[in-house]
């Protein structure tokens, strides 16, 4: 069995840090409120995150939202949102959400301050950043003492197999989505005992409305929002690999399945005897989500036509941090010569326009194959590099790395002899046991 | 337009020839019959084939039925067929169709002495052997001089587009098909109207019951019994390339539809990126059509099987000279030094046993893919030399070439710089036009 205590004086906060938060918060929201009181500013402070619902781990950050009356225009709003922030947080950079916000660190710790809207219960549709302070409240009422550690235990055991995160990067479970899932099944091996037990598609509660309205592989209905679904993000990978490894997890316990993952080590390419590539473009400076979005939609294109191109991909990955790397891994480094180019049926008219179009250009052929006319024409771009480089051309990769384009690189990392997070990341994809 | 009198010159034998002919003829049907008087066989012999049908072209075989009273037993028809056949071609080699015979030459023309039994129109099941003298019967009484002369021209189109003969090496058109096409369709230019203007499968007439029991992609009843399909060897290969030519024909009629196909040239192997292998077999000393059907079956095992062990292979052929050669083109000669291995689906209860199984022993992983878990594990068998003899030493590559397995080769043509029949036999796939 797991010392669970043990686990938890290892990864929870201590008295001591959740004393520091709580002086820290109470600092902060001072000082945001002498602003508002000083300038006139129909606004308040309200800590959310997992600070605010005490079901944070060590070192967590502290989000403070700004709410603001509805009186406010959305760009006034704003304005006087990053307003207070830089004044709070002089060190702070502007950061994008779906409000602009700040970004800033006291004693070594992240400090968010995000302007929003305040909202009621059901008063219509508003951002999900609008509608955060009700998930601290719902909360904060349904979980106990007992119940926040339990959410810690959960959410330890969903960094570790890697499942934690609704952002785009990971495609996982987010902290509130970790906190219903301990109020509705009381506590952490009860939450793995349903996962390890679940067939297919997953619906919390199961007869919610929403499987019919969403095909998304997880459902949970958000308690503050009977129309949302707040496990949209999971992705079918990673519902698979929570069940896969509550199960076996369940058939043997152990502290492997607490231990945070670690950022990848860089990695030397293995010689496989396989085409392996890094596309590198720069970051643009922008917030995590639009790069992973960007750099996803970059790697499935890149994938997409090498396959239809013949170079046989076996797997790819993406690793954004300084700069954006897209990996593919394909069977094949240069293209045969030649390549089957299929013509109509032999019953269609076209058949014959066909054979006298290729009859003198084809390196084979035309000849029948089945009921079909083909001839073997020669292949007119070989090399993978070149039909990476082709393929950026051709395609658009989403707005910002668009205008990045000029600077890709096609990198072999066999060639370089250097080693490569992505390399690192693509070779590390174990399951925890 | 062509000439056609011009094309029949060349390839249709002249007055010479056919005289030639007559005399050799009546010598060998005399000494047949002096033998069965001689010896109290109730035996006649009944010429055959193109030329008993008068649609022979130039250089013919002749084809001698020896036909046997139905009071014997097989066993003893066959002894004295081949007695008889031994006595007038005494420099004549035994060979096997349905009944043994005896094959030999005189000035220079092959000749066939071939027993069989007497039989009369609907008297039930016989050999297709047996059945001959009944197509040269119906033949003889449905065309005229002109009629023979346009199957001659409908037999050297078909040769020379490659869809001329029954047997397992090409998978087309027989003489006797020909020659039931221009009594079906009045001559050569209707006939190939007939396929240039054919969609799908051909069934001949078009309300043949043939059509539901069969579903070869050519039906052509056979008028001497209405259960057999005289059309049944016709490939859909065939039959498309007929369709195609037939119209490339009509559009631009050429002597190049007439001019007989040469047996492919050696030819070197050209540099094509590609992984070229041939497998070499020496022929067993046994009739075509059962060395080109085991032959066909060796060739589509070790495609398969490469295939299925992920080398794509684009393409093959298969040439039966003084050896049975195999020829394999694929786009890897060297697989990549692991491979995804699937597991079962992460619902199934077996996902576990195989995170165990993989666990310590994989290259990557375990690790989930979209529902499933994978592993990739080592490669075990990289070359494609060695895959192709461990596919030759699990299978089952026919009773005859099962023998001479052991001899097998592989040989790389790039490596020997050798010219190969099969090679230029592949490169030549051209349509005629």
């Amino acid at each position: 069995m797991i010392d669970v205590q043990s686990v938890l004086s290892r990864y929870a906060p201590d008295p001591e840090e959740k004393n520091n938060i709580e002086r820290l918060v109470h600092n902060l929201e001072s000082r945001i409120r002498s602003i508002t009181a000083r300038d006139g500013i129909d606004a308040e402070p309200v800590l959310v995150g997992s600070v605010a619902k005490h079901t944070n781990l060590k070192n967590a950050d502290i989000d403070i939202f700004i709410v603001f009356s509805r009186k406010y225009r959305t760009t006034e709003m704003e304005k006087l949102g990053l307003k207070i922030g830089h004044e709070v947080l002089p060190e702070g950079v502007e950061r994008y959400a779906e409000h602009p916000y700040v970004s800033g660190a006291i004693e070594g710790r992240k400090i968010d301050l995000v302007p929003c809207f305040r909202i009621d219960k059901g008063s219509g549709i508003v951002s999900s950043v609008d509608r955060t302070p009700l998930h601290t409240e719902y909360v904060l009422s349904h979980l106990d003492r007992e119940g926040q550690d339990q959410v810690r235990l959960l959410k330890l055991f969903m960094k570790a197999i890697g499942v934690y995160g609704s952002e785009v990067r990971t495609r996982g479970f987010s902290g509130y989505v970790c906190e219903l899932l301990i109020i509705n099944k009381k506590n952490f091996q009860e939450v793995l005992r349903f996962f390890s037990e679940s067939k297919g598609r997953i619906i919390i509660p199961s007869d919610s409305d929403l499987a019919k309205k969403y095909n998304a592989p997880f459902i949970l209905q958000d308690p503050t929002d009977a129309s949302r679904n707040a496990g949209a993000a999971v992705s079918m990978e990673n519902l698979s690999r929570m069940k896969l490894e509550s199960r076996l997890y369940l058939l043997e316990p152990s502290e492997n399945f607490f231990t945070p993952k670690m950022e990848p080590a860089p990695a030397l390419a293995r010689n496989n005897g396989t085409a392996l590539r890094i596309i590198r473009l720069p970051r643009p400076d922008l917030v995590d989500d639009i790069i992973f979005s960007q750099g996803e939609r970059l790697r499935k294109i890149v994938v997409e036509h090498l396959q239809e191109r013949g170079f046989h991909v076996m797997d790819s990955d993406l690793y954004v941090g300084e700069t954006v790397d897209v990996l593919v891994e394909a069977e094949i480094g240069i293209l045969p010569a030649f390549v089957r180019h299929y013509g109509p049926p032999v019953d269609s008219e076209n058949s014959v326009d066909f054979v006298r179009k290729w009859g003198s250009r084809s390196f084979r052929g035309p000849y029948v194959h089945e009921d079909r006319v083909c001839a073997d024409i020669h292949q007119e771009m070989r090399g993978i590099d070149e039909s990476i480089l082709s393929i950026l051309e051709r395609s658009n990769i989403g707005k910002n790395l668009q205008a990045v384009k000029p600077l890709a690189k096609v990198i072999d990392p066999l060639a370089t002899g250097e080693a490569f997070k992505v390399i690192g990341k693509y070779y590390s994809r174990n399951i925890v046991s």
